[in-house]
């Protein structure tokens, strides 16, 4: 993985040295991509200028077995072969999808993502996963495949509407109660807003996204396949996929992920309040960080059976009962925590008292 | 890999030791080996009783993202999670599929292979290669998934027809070819009809089917990813599935896989006269022995273009040449041999030649 302003040239360097660099090389983004971040791409590495490109719809509705075939089949006129590298431009919908089609096509091809999104630059695309949804089931489908190189380019976040970088702070929160209680404690006494303005600048860049870069490397390099350590990542996407998933059927349009997130992490802070000691003080703090930040989902009384419901087919149901990774503190997440469904009840009527208490 | 009369002891034993034995497990079998291969299976592990049995239609044209999708959503309304182990009983098309499915659902279950068919015994179930077809293009989508065990139970090869017995002698014998000439200056002086009546019984067993099975071990395990030495593997491979794609418009049927494969072979014998100085010798007894054995495919003239057409789709196409994977003689394959399609075209109006003679 290689992170900063000068990721370019050293690219440049280091695929001079791969054996498998004279391949056909072909560029997969979706139609904001190729419109906001393929030219600095092609200004910063003109030797691509020659590359196919390859542009698939925006969105998660692209992220199916059906996208995936669209991209294979694309490759397939195009001759592409085992030696022809992918290189992947775009968010996590991007990457997730162009690394699931390389991963399965012609058993694997050369894998480079650049992620241009913030929850792509500090979770999405460090780690080798990759998925695809099926029907409404959310990475239900995927392998892990290790990308030859991910290029972390700050500017990239600049091209965001401050929509999608609203959302990767959700993710990068998560990152500091998990792995960096220090830098929690020095987000928790800003707002969402001032935050928005510092992260794309590059000093902001370094002092915030960088942290939450390094701790998912360090837990992906300690595991890999998420036997252990890694499960701690799920802290707020068990719920948060669940919101995600409702929300989807929403006039009011669907949360993104970040929003999510936000709403799976003030739940799951209930749950680590009563399953794993987490302070009251700490609960508290989280809540009216996210609160402030983050648009709460108008949860109904009538949503808790369909989230239960969906729960059920989570990745992470094991026996009828749902494996959370809660917090002990800031900085000491605990994994394998079995909530019931009243348990889980509970947490969710927390989160609409909290909504009522807000509005 | 087990195999032998006590495998199902052995399995018993080793996964007690396995953590993750106490899982949900999921039978996979196509309509056929679930009447003439599960109750074998079920008398030998009764233990296996409880197991949910998933039930797909038989044949090649199941083996499609359509067919993996089918399988997900069993799998999903079962309540299948990350501990489900998948246990495939069946030919190659149900191990390839259901690897397939096992590699890619919540990013790789546990995977058990019970091949039955001759052709799964020595070749499609060993060495972690799952894959799907995409539209006509064999195997295109796939994954390299490492099965917990492979148990191989020669009583299965009595439940065959005839017909599918042949069809992996002609598997066997391209592993003699490659890499043991003992068995293959053995197995010249036989013909096919004395070897389908040898190969099912135990003794038969050892001596024909075990050697195959121990070379393609010994290749897997020391190139797994195909870097090199298992591209030998591929011996007949390349216009035999081409073959195979081109039957499937036949009103006389499909070729069966070993059916095409001794055509490919036949092609593949005459290009390495060509090229790696294959002495006229063994072409000549490659000839004479997959002659006698196997129905020689209808190829007409008009039929060339579209087999060079179907090659430049082929995994193992490199800028518009086709790598063979070769023979210098019987033990000592050659891979990465670039021929022109005039070389290939040559190489057919042989096999053409061969047909004629024969009639």
């Amino acid at each position: 993985m290689l992170a900063g302003e000068d990721v370019f040239d050293r690219f440049r360097k280091l695929s001079r040295l791969n054996p498998d660099s004279c391949g056909q090389r072909v560029i997969l983004t979706d139609e904001n991509t190729r419109v906001h971040c393929l030219p600095l791409l092609l200004e910063r590495m003109p030797e691509l200028e020659n590359a196919m490109v390859l542009v698939i719809p925006a969105g998660e509705q692209e992220k199916t077995l059906a996208g995936a075939t669209r991209i294979w089949m694309e490759l397939n006129a195009a001759g592409a072969g085992g030696s022809t590298q992918i290189i992947c431009l775009g968010g996590g919908m991007v990457t997730d999808l162009g690394g699931f089609a390389a991963a399965a096509y012609h058993r694997g091809l050369p894998l480079t993502l650049i992620p241009t999104s913030l929850i792509g630059q500090l979770d999405a695309a460090i780690g080798g996963k990759t998925a695809v949804n099926l029907e409404n089931l959310k990475n239900q489908v995927g392998f892990f495949h290790v990308p030859d190189f991910v290029l972390i380019y700050p500017p990239f976040l600049n091209t965001l509407p401050r929509g999608h970088l609203r959302s990767g702070i959700a993710e990068m929160v998560k990152s500091y109660l998990l792995g960096n209680p220090e830098s929690w404690r020095r987000i928790k006494k800003l707002n969402v807003e001032q935050l928005l303005a510092d992260v794309p600048d590059d000093l902001g860049w370094r002092k915030w996204v960088l942290p939450a870069i390094k701790y998912k490397v360090s837990v992906v390099r300690r595991d890999f396949h998420e036997h252990n350590l890694r499960k701690a990542l799920n802290f707020g996407h068990t719920l948060g996929h669940a919101f995600e998933t409702l929300s989807l059927g929403r006039t009011s349009g669907p949360l993104t992920h970040g929003e999510a997130v936000a709403a799976g992490i003030l739940c799951e802070s209930w749950l680590s309040a009563l399953k794993t000691g987490l302070a009251a003080i700490h609960l508290e703090e989280i809540s009216a960080f996210l609160k402030k930040g983050f648009p709460l989902f108008d949860l109904n009384a009538e949503d808790i059976p369909k989230i239960l419901q969906y729960l059920r087919s989570d990745k992470k149901n094991r026996n009828g009962r749902t494996a959370f990774s809660l917090l002990e503190k800031p900085g000491k997440p605990v994994i394998n925590v079995t909530c019931t469904p009243d348990e889980i009840t509970d947490a969710l009527n927390y989160y609409r008292k909290t909504l009522n208490s807000a509005t």
